[in-house]
Parts: C-alpha cells; structure tokens; sequence
C-alpha cells in the first residue's frame, strides 16, 4: 500500500468522524483537511472548527462551507424537474446530497495538493458508492479511504473505547447503542438500522424529527401558492425566493402540517433490502407541485417519455452514478422538456397531505385548452367525426390480429 | 351505409342510453338488445330491465349480469400487480371497465346473432376508443354505432326535447344542464367536465361522493391488514375475502377516512388535456399495499424493471390497448414477477392517507434479511471488503471518462 | 367546406402531381404554388418549372430548392448519431425527407399569403401522417388538401384519363400499370407494392436501381476511411467534405459494391403490414462506421441507454412525430452522447457488405485503454481482486433468491 | 479462509485448466471433481477423460457430457426470440454457454457432494461474472474458486514452468505467446487479446477458424429455407431438424459462405473496452431468418415492444444475469409474443450475407395483407378517409403545441 500524505476528510465534527480523523492521522500517519458542507441539515458548523482545530489541523485546512444555494439549484431542482422517485416512493434526499460533497472534496484536494479523500459511510450502505463513484468519476488516480471498510473498530463499543484512548470527547447519549442512524440535509432526513430493523414494526414517534406526527397538525388546513419558471419553484404565495429559501419555507410548511413521512423497504445498489424512514417535507410539496404545472404546461409526448425514463433516472441517482455520461443525457432530454413548464400551482396542505387543487399559466405556455375540451359546441375546434377515422386505423391491426384468430379456432 | 339488423347497446336504463336505444331503432329501424353489466356502480339495475321492456326490447334480448367479481379479478387485481399509475397519479379506473363491457356486448352479439354494438361514449373522450377497440379487436367485422359522433343532438337540450317528443321519462335535475359528468364502478367514480373546466378552481365538495372530506374524516386513525397471495389481496384484518368483496370493504374504510380523492389535468389519447375529479378509495389502499407487500418479496432487479414498464403498460389500458399483444406481453411479465409476492401488511388510514406502517412474510417469500443488513454482526453474511471491489469496477468507466476529460483539459 | 384561395403544392412534375395541380386549380378553383425540393433524388429540376408554367402557375408562385446540404445535415446526421433503425431494419430514408418538405411548405405558405398545402401522398401510407403531421405541428391552423383521399381518381386508369382529357403529356410508360412505386432522395430509394407484394417472391432484380448486384460487384474489396466529429462524418480518405457531398460519395461507394439493399415487411404506421425494397447504400456505409467509432469513444452507460431509446427514436421518425417534443428530447439527449465520437474508421467495402476493419481516434476522445485490457501486466491499472467484491455484490441478490428458493422446497 | 475438501472444476483438459486441477490439488489440498461439456466447440472429449484420470480424479468424478442440444432449446433458441444483439451487433455467443455450465457445475457438486466450484476465466473479463454469478444464484452457500484471481501464476511463462514443474504435457505452440485467446461452442468462436488488442488493425485472416473468407467464398449464391414454429426453426430446405443439428447444419453453410464475421470493440461488464472478434456463422442466419419470419407474423405492438425491451434483454446475459428475475420476466413477455411466429423463411447466402428474400406462412399465423396493402381497389378492407381523422387526432396536441408557440412569439 502506498503511502499518503494529505487527505480531504468530509468531515461533520461528530463523534464517527473525528475517529475518522485521528484514526487517519495515526493509522496512515499523513495530514488531514477537513471539509465540513452546510447542506442545510440544520446543525451548529462552528464547533466543527474548533474540534479540527484541537485534533491538530492546520486553520488553512479547515474548510467549512455553505453549499445550500447550490446543493437546492443544481441538484434538488434538476431531480424535481424529473419527477424522480426511487422504487416509487423514494425523493433520494440521502443519494443527491452526495456528489456535491464529493465534488467539492475532490476540488479542495486538488486546491491543497492532497493525495486521498476520505469519507465516514460504512460498507454496507449505498452512500460509500455515492462518494467514491463521485471521486473516481472527477479524478480518476485519486486514493480513496473508506475507514469504516479498513479498520478494526467493528463495533460501537470499540469505536467508544478508541475515543476516549484518544482524548475525544464523548457525547453522553453516543455511549449506549443509539437507536438508529441518520442522515440529514435540507431536502431530507432519513433515519435506518436498530429500531426500524424490524418491518413489521410501526416507526416509532420518536424516530421523526422534521415533521410532526399529522394527527397533531393542525386541523385546519393551509392553502399556498407556488411559481414556477422553466420546471424550477421561483416564488412562493406570490413572493419570489432564491431555490434554498424556498425549500427551507416549504419545509416550514411541511413540518408543521406532518407532510412527507414514508415509511419503506428498499433495495440497496449494494445489494440487500433495508428499511428506512425518511422526512422529506418540502420536497414533497415541490414535487406534488411540480407534476400539477406540468399538467397545464407539457405535453403528452414529453410527459410519458419522462415518466418512462424516471425510475432509471432515479435508480442511476440512487446508485451514486449522478456525474455519469447517462445521468447527462437524461438531463439534457428532462431539461430541454422544461422550457415551458411555467405558472403557478395552488395546494391544500392539510393533515400529511399537500394536494393540488389548482393550476395556472399564461397563454405562451399553456397547452390546455377548454375551447378543446368542453362539452359544450365547441366553435369546430375539434371535429368529433374525426374520432371515428382516428379509432379504426388504430384498430386496423388488432383487426388483422382478430381475423387471424378466428382463422386459428377455424381448424 | 349497409343495414343494420341487430344492435347490443351497452345500456344503463338512464337518460343518454334511453334515448340512444329510442334513436337505434328510429334511425336504423333495428331491433336493439340491451346489455347493462353490474360493475359496482352502485345504482339498482332493476329498473333497467323495465325501461327496456317499455322500450319495445323483447324480454330475452334484455342482458344484466354481474360482473363484479369477474371485474376485480380479470382487470382490476392485473393492473395492481403492476401497480399501475397514469401520468403519475391516475389508478385508471375507468379505462380498465370498458375493456369487459366491450368483451361482453361482442359475446352476446354472437349468442344472439346482432350484426352491430352501440354505445354512449362521446366523441371527445377516451372512452369510445377504448369500447371500439375492444370491440374490433374481439370481432374484426362487427359493425360499431357511436350514436354521439353520428346524430344530430348535439346538445343538452335537444338530447331531452327528443326524449320528450319520444315520451321518455326526463329526470328533474336532468333537465337543467347537470353540473358535470360521471362514471361510476367498484374502483371508482370519475367527474369530469362543466364546473371542473377551469383548472384554477378548486373541485367543489358536491362533486365528491365516494369519499367523505379528510376534514370531516375521524379524527382517530384506524389500522388494518391486507394478506397477498402471489400479487393479489386476498385478506382483509385475517378474514378471507374475494377480490369483489374485499374491494367493496376496502371503499366503505376508504369513504371513512377520505381516501383516494385525485384532482387531475390529464392527456387525453384523442389528443387534448382535460380535467378530471376522480375518487378511489379501495383501490388507493390496495395499490398502498402491494407496493408495500412487493417491498419485502420482489427482488430489485425484477421491481426495477416493473417499474420502467409500469408506464407504458398503464397508458396502454389508459388508451384503450387491454386487449392487445403488447399488454399480453407486459401482463406474462408482471404475473412472472408476482410469484411470490405474498404475505401481510400493515396500514393506517387517516384523514385522506393510507400508509403501509409494516409488513411481513414467510420465510418461503422473503427476501428482506435482518442478519445481512443489520449495523451489529452479520456473522459473516456480508463482507464489507467486497464493497471495495464493487465500488472500484464499477467506477472504472467513469474513471477511464476522468482520464479523458483530462487529456481534453490538457490541451 | 370553406373556400381555399392559395395553396402550395408539394410538386415533383410527374403525372400525379401534374395531374393534382390540375385538378387543385378545377376543384378547389384556387391558386397553385409549387414547391419542387432537391433532396437528391437525381432528378432533373428544370422541367418541373416548364410544366408549372405551362399549367398556369404564376413565375413568381414557382419554388425549386436545392435542400441537399440542409437535408444531410440537419435531417439524416442527427439520425445517424442515434444509429437509428426501424424494425431493425430500414434506415427510414423516406420517412426522414418528408419534416423537411413539410417545413418548407409552410414557409412558402406564410410567404406567399397561402392558406393550404397540399401533397401526394395516398391515403394508405404512411407518408400522408409524416407530411400532415409536420404541416399541423407548424402551423395550427393550416389547411390540408391530401387530393388522394378527396378525389374520385381512384385508379391508375381514371388518372390517365383525367390527365389526357386535361391534355397533360402522360409518359408511354405510364399508361401500363407501373410495377412499383418508388420514392428517392439523397439517402435511399424505396420501392413498394405490385410485383413486391408477395412477400414470398424475392425482390425482381430491375426492381434495384442505386446499387449494383453483389453479384456482379468488383472482386476485389476496397478499404476506405471515414473521419467524424462530434458524431457527424466530415472526411472520407482523409478529405474534408460537406454532409451532402460526403453522402454522394458515400452512395458511389454503396452502387458500387452493392451496398444497402433490403427487403423488408413493416408495420405502417397507419396498421397495415407492407412489403418494400429499400436501398441505402451510402446511409449504410455511414451507419457502421458511425457504431465504429462510437465503440473507442462513447461510455458503455450512454451507449446502452442510447440502445434502450434508439427504437422509440426510429418509431418517432417513421410515424411522422419529428416536429414533437419527445423526439427534441430524445435527440437533446442523443447529442449530448456524441461530444466526443470524434475519429477514424476503416472500413472494407464488399459485395454487399460495409464491415469496420479498424477504428482509431485521439487521446482526447479515447476511451479504449489498451494497458487496461491487456492480458499482459497492466502496471496496476486492474486489480483482478476487484472483480470478486464485484461480483459478491452482484450477486448477493441472487444469493437471496437462492435461499427463499430453497425454503421454498424445503417445505 | 475455510477448507474446502472437494471443487467440480469446469474442466477443457487444455493447458490451463490442467495446470488449474493440479493447482486446486496442492493449493487446497482437496478432491477435484472434473466437469467438461459438449456444447459443440468441436474438439474431441476423450482426451479429457484421459488427463483427469491421470491427474488423479476418480474415474466416478470424471463428468463428460453432451449438452448440445439442451443448449441450443434452452439457452440459444430463447435468446434467438428475443432476436437478441449486445451493443447493436454481437450475438452472446460466449455470454449464453455460461449458464449452462454453471447449472450443471451446481448440479454436479450436490450429487457428488462437493462444497466449492472453480472455473478458469480470468480476472478481467466477463466470464468470471457469468460462472458466478450463475453459481450463486442456485447454491447462495457455495465456495467459489476462481484460480486466476488468486495464485501467483501472473504469467504464461509461469504458468508453462508450472506445468512442466508437475509433469503436465505442454503442448508446442502454446510455448511461444498464443497469438490471441479463443472460446468455441455449436453458436460462436471468439477471440480476443494478443494481435486483436490495438482496434486499428485490421483482425489477421488467421484469426478466423469458423469461416471462409468471404472473398474465397463461392461466387455462387445459396438458396435455403427455414421453417419456424412458435418463434424456433424446427426445420432446413424442408426436412425437420432438432434445435442442435439444424445450428451444426447452418453452421457448415454458414462456413462456406463466409457469414458471421464481426470485429468488435465492445463494453464488458467490469468496465473496460476490449476488442474481440466473433464468428457465428449459423447465429447470424438464424436470427435474419427469425426477424423474417417475424415481419409476417408478429403484430406491430408486440414487436415494437420486443425491439425496445431487446438491448436490456441482451445486456442481462451478456453481464451474467440469465439466472434472475428480470431475465426470467422479459423471456415471459417475448415467449408470449413468439406462439404464432411460425412459417418459411427464405434466404439467400452469398459472400458474408444471410439476406432474407421471401417469407410465408398459414393463414392462422399470418397478419400480412395483400387484400389491404394493395395499391388496386381493396373491397372496402381500408377506407381511406379514415386516416383523415386519423392524423387530425395524432395531430391535435401538436397543434395545440403549434399555437402556443405562437403565443410566444407574439409577445
């Protein structure tokens, strides 16, 4: 094995990741950068300086970054403009947020002559894949550590012991088993293992921590608006916002009216079912929203080749594969179907649910025509004798197929 | 335009079907035989049998049969197994009606020797289509009456004068313009049309009549059991139950809870965007189910690729194709998967939601495995070096695309 | 029927269109506008505008194109980059010129004040769709003449009758029923029915009209090479040359050696299987060295999921949707694939058979890495160790089916 | 790492898998079961029988079978439906033999109660996966041994002084370099490596074994037919012919006319690029002879469906996935498609091409219309103002689409 001598650790100031550190700095005795993003995920940045700072790296190696505007614009939103669900259900509010920090890893070590990234995921879990698919991908000679795959802390019991040989500080709750895993930023929550092993088992309450339980949301419920402009939430109730603030609103939103809890078993790239609970609040009102100003605004042709498409655009964002050539190529097709998906959606958030209740847009995106569709005369906007022809050529083969088979019964 | 001698109207004994059967035999001097099928729809069809007596059709050439259970089994539980959505949203239950309605009047065309089919589908909607194609697709050579794309009644008003001319009995509330239309069957009730026109507006409460309004809904959630066996539901709360039987139940605690409302611009296959109000109370929990029975027994690959094909196959009965190769095709895959998709779920219903909060299985059907994906031992179930590995091939193209990328940089 | 006062006419100056543009002026009594393309059919022009004038048409109302050069371009490479196949089959030769004329005629309409377009397409094929469908997409509120589907002509003698007693000079190989019917521009020639009608009867041979016999082709092979950029051929042995010009030589090269035939039943668009002879001999040469050069330059996770969307792709252009926003987005996403399928083919042309001998290309586009692949010592470019962990995690869900499989039969 | 006391070894008697026993015997110490097929790769089975016995096996360990015809019904014949080619032009001629071997490998060591399997494919290449893959989705327990990737015989040199050091016979020409690596059974010879690895030279005419070089090809063309029943040639010029003696027959003709040829740069699974080159002279008439038959016989729908579900179809066995559910889903569809694909095929063989010149079948099988194509009066079978409202309807959302842009440009 060769040696290394600087790595970029993304680093969160917690109790896994300052093992990490140290264990980096002993057990490969190199120098190590950290990189700690604000993804929105709601936690004090602050102390993570001064942990790097104590464990011995250098102020100029210490980055600690807000990546909020960016990680909502040019991740969440390209994904909502997809409609992307994995397995169905699933916004990927854990798998999105990982080539941005991949990204900007690979970028710092290349900024501060690193030889290596590190990353904190274990190795039975989709989010190793993410990161390292994301380092190869931007620098192909790049070393990679995945700690939780090399070392022999094998279980939280030794990790404990090894911090406190070490002088790290302990919290108090990290030293009984916690209950389950979690992993946050400002699309999401997820939360997995120990507890929700078990899927016959209700999420116990004390698993949510974005949302409240809806059978204690309020029992009135909230109508808003939401602009949108070429697929991308702009405003909300008629005020316009930057992509994170509206997210952040909308998770405001969200939490209070218990809007987004799911509840599921997945199928894991690495191979196995697991299940986790996820919170995804204002995603899930955006991408409720989302589909209600495409109604107005795409047409049909566009419309069924992106859902068609979908479920391999979120497997390929679910498996780590979202700086890859196919990735592209599905954006570019879901972004050029964009252009036009501009007006403003209405929604009743009410008890869990954020349904669309209403839709509207300006004549120059509009594919909806009442004119068209009304029962009422129609001024020969549409010919209904035009049906007849319209249903006997569609029929033509099924014909053909039906003559074939009572020339088969014949005999 | 040749004779027509013998017509099998699809007949509901209401207003637009009882002057269409009065217009049949005006216009083409043809005898009519009425078939009226018992889908669900809730409306006694005792009175059918009698209107078509007063009408002149002879007492054996008046069909009514219930069809419940075949309608379930046959169309409704295939199209779950493939847990299928239109435009994302749409549990498509009118579309997967028509193809046995149509299938009947064809069969009972031959039994009593009639030359043509007629039914009542306007010339803007789906529905013609998906009646006509089934038709020809079952009878190359019948002859096809779509008296709305043909006459000359071309609005309300005429519709009744001719009714009253005729001496046809005209409902009270008939007869001012009714606010929308509707069709109804066990899976669901569709409103479309008239006040619903304007996609801004929200769906007054009046349209809805299946489901009560989540905010009058109990305020206490109430939880159930759904038992699968290879696909398909077959237990509710332990007691075993017929597909019709156990749909019906699932509608009362669906109506209950006020599940399964669907505010909707869809594409129309004749080409047009409409809007449409659609209440699917049992068949919104089923689809809940099967997603969450399938979580624990379908493996990824085979989930994965039901869900790239679940699109296709949904506008495929969407537009009328149900009796096509290409759904033949993608049913024998879906039946393939579904196998082994048995065992039991969890639900909670409250407030307009239905989520799966659990779900298990035996042994023989499981594939979810506590020992592989648990963060404590997995007593060697699982190496986490081998994710090395997995990682490090699978990024070897993306590695060899870095290298690339670079030596264009380079340049 | 509303009044028509000009219409512009697509006009190839044979006797159907000679005849339509007659029986435009006596039916319709309106203004005729010709349009007459050079799509590289290799046909005379000139005399086209000799008979307009003759039949009244005003100079100023006479368009004849030279489109060569946009046709290639613009139409056939963005086809060719998607390595699109019909059936898997045809290159769609005819049904890739048809958006261009359809485009042009509107253009022509707007300018000189038309209010219809009219072409001579019959009514059973497909390429009334294409034309028609390209007309509305471009001008909603155009009105169509499709004199084929309107007119009492409904025979070949009817025709000739009508176009003598109209003293239109009727070539003397016309009035015997022609063998065929045939269309031809710069990428192939097609010929379909009479003689071709039994699928059972090979193709006569004075049917071919592009290509030589592989019979009677040269003995001997010749090498030739073909550069491309960004996906399009630009050079042919090493000399730069425009897409028409490049495509002319190509076709040479096709008559030649026999390349490019094919016999083929399809499915039309409008239901009906047919049988047509098809050549294509410059487009075929193109199409292999284009998957050539893809092979050293395009990623394995663009190239398959250019695979997986090349038969929608084909289908699109072959049922007339160019001009819809599902083929942009397909081919948004296509060309985002070909950035970098730059470089060199070789191929050895053959009686009949166009095969890649050899594909090179610069680092900058290059993705064969020969130190990778190579059964010698790599230098630590391919661990072997990896493929284990791969494969174990690829199979771990086929692990688990092997064991439910087994509890199964253990029961 | 566990004992293993006794391996079935996927056993030639060549070289390598010599040196592989002798290997397993000392590195393991355990018992060597030898397996070796007959899947058509020509070369004589006795001489294995010979070298296992002296090499120690037990004459009851000692598996020589004839699995031809299991493997062309079975595995071939299937792929063949699905008219099956990877990366658009090669027909898994190696990928489709793994799986067979793998299944009987699996099924040898629970008669003889072995607890590992072993194979001798290298670490880089494909077949590893699909030996594997195959073993541990029918035994999740079973120890695999995959010598390659874990002795230190890195080497041909090695692995010669290997042999010589334990007595094995090394045969001549394997003591020089072998020019390239080959794999053979009844469908396809490959060779990859050595003199194929640089892809701009063209493949050496001494590479090929299986055909004649089309130029010293007869100047003659062939004549053939083939019959089909239910998707599967069953018959050749007439005579009816089992699955493997009807491949060995297009074989020889194939031979002779020099079809099947294919020089490839194609994608493997572990990630790189590598450059083979294929014959499968029998293949490649069968699947001409297949789409062939197809054109007369398979509705539109079906085939389109086939035709976009195929490149995923052939990317499952070329990656190794024949024994999963996806695969086993999508053969379920194309089975589905293939019952009435029966008939005669007619081919010309000449000079590298299988071309298709005629095709006929029963009119219980046949959808081809001579009575509706035809451009002379049908009998009322089509009625041509139907496609009228045909494409008004196809054209309604462009339309729309059409006016909104102009909205757009008003502005």
């Amino acid at each position: 094995m060769s040696q290394v001598s600087r790595v970029v650790l993304a680093y969160s100031g917690g109790l896994d990741t300052s093992v990490i550190l140290k264990w980096l700095q002993d057990h490969y005795g190199c120098e190590v950068v950290t990189f700690t993003a604000d993804l929105g995920q709601g936690e004090e940045l602050d102390p993570a300086r001064e942990k790097a700072l104590a464990a011995g790296v250098k102020p100029e190696h210490i980055f600690i970054e807000d990546l909020r505007e960016e990680f909502v614009r040019d991740y969440v939103y390209p994904m909502i403009r997809a409609n992307a669900l994995y397995e169905g259900l699933y916004l990927l509010g854990t798998a999105i947020a990982r080539p941005l920090i991949a990204k900007r890893q690979i970028e710092i070590a290349h900024e501060v002559g690193a030889d290596a990234v590190a990353h904190g995921a274990t190795g039975k879990g989709n989010d190793q894949v993410r990161f390292e698919l994301g380092y190869y991908g931007l620098d192909p000679d790049i070393r990679v550590i995945a700690p939780w795959r090399e070392w022999d802390l094998t279980s939280r019991t030794k990790l404990i012991e090894y911090a406190e040989a070490n002088g790290l500080s302990v919290p108090k709750d990290k030293r009984g088993e916690a209950p389950f895993s979690t992993d946050a930023n400002l699309l999401h929550t997820s939360s997995e293992g120990k507890v929700l092993e078990d899927p016959w088992e209700e999420t116990p309450d004390y698993v949510y921590s974005r949302t409240n339980d809806p059978e204690s949301a309020p029992d009135t419920p909230e109508y808003i608006t939401l602009g949108f402009g070429s697929g991308d939430a702009n405003s909300l109730n008629g005020e316009a916002m930057s992509p994170a603030t509206l997210l952040a609103k909308l998770n405001e939103l969200g939490r209070t009216h218990g809007i987004g809890r799911l509840d599921l078993v997945e199928n894991r790239f690495v191979g196995m079912k697991s299940r986790g609970m996820y919170e995804t609040p204002g995603g899930t009102i955006l991408l409720a929203a989302h589909r209600g100003i495409e109604q107005l605004t795409l047409d049909r042709g566009a419309a069924h080749l992106k859902d068609e498409l979908m479920p391999r655009y979120a497997e390929l964002i679910y498996n780590g594969f979202w700086f890859s050539p196919e990735r592209e190529m599905m954006q570019a097709a879901i972004d050029k179907s964009q252009e036009n998906v501009s007006g403003t959606v209405r929604l009743k958030l009410y008890k869990g649910r954020a349904d669309v209740v209403g839709r509207k847009t300006d004549r120059k995106f509009n594919l909806y025509s009442q004119d068209v569709v009304t029962f009422e005369e129609d001024a020969g906007r549409y010919d209904q004798r035009d049906a007849q022809g319209f249903i006997r050529l569609n029929a033509l083969r099924l014909r053909l197929l039906g003559e074939r088979n009572r020339a088969e019964t014949d005999e």
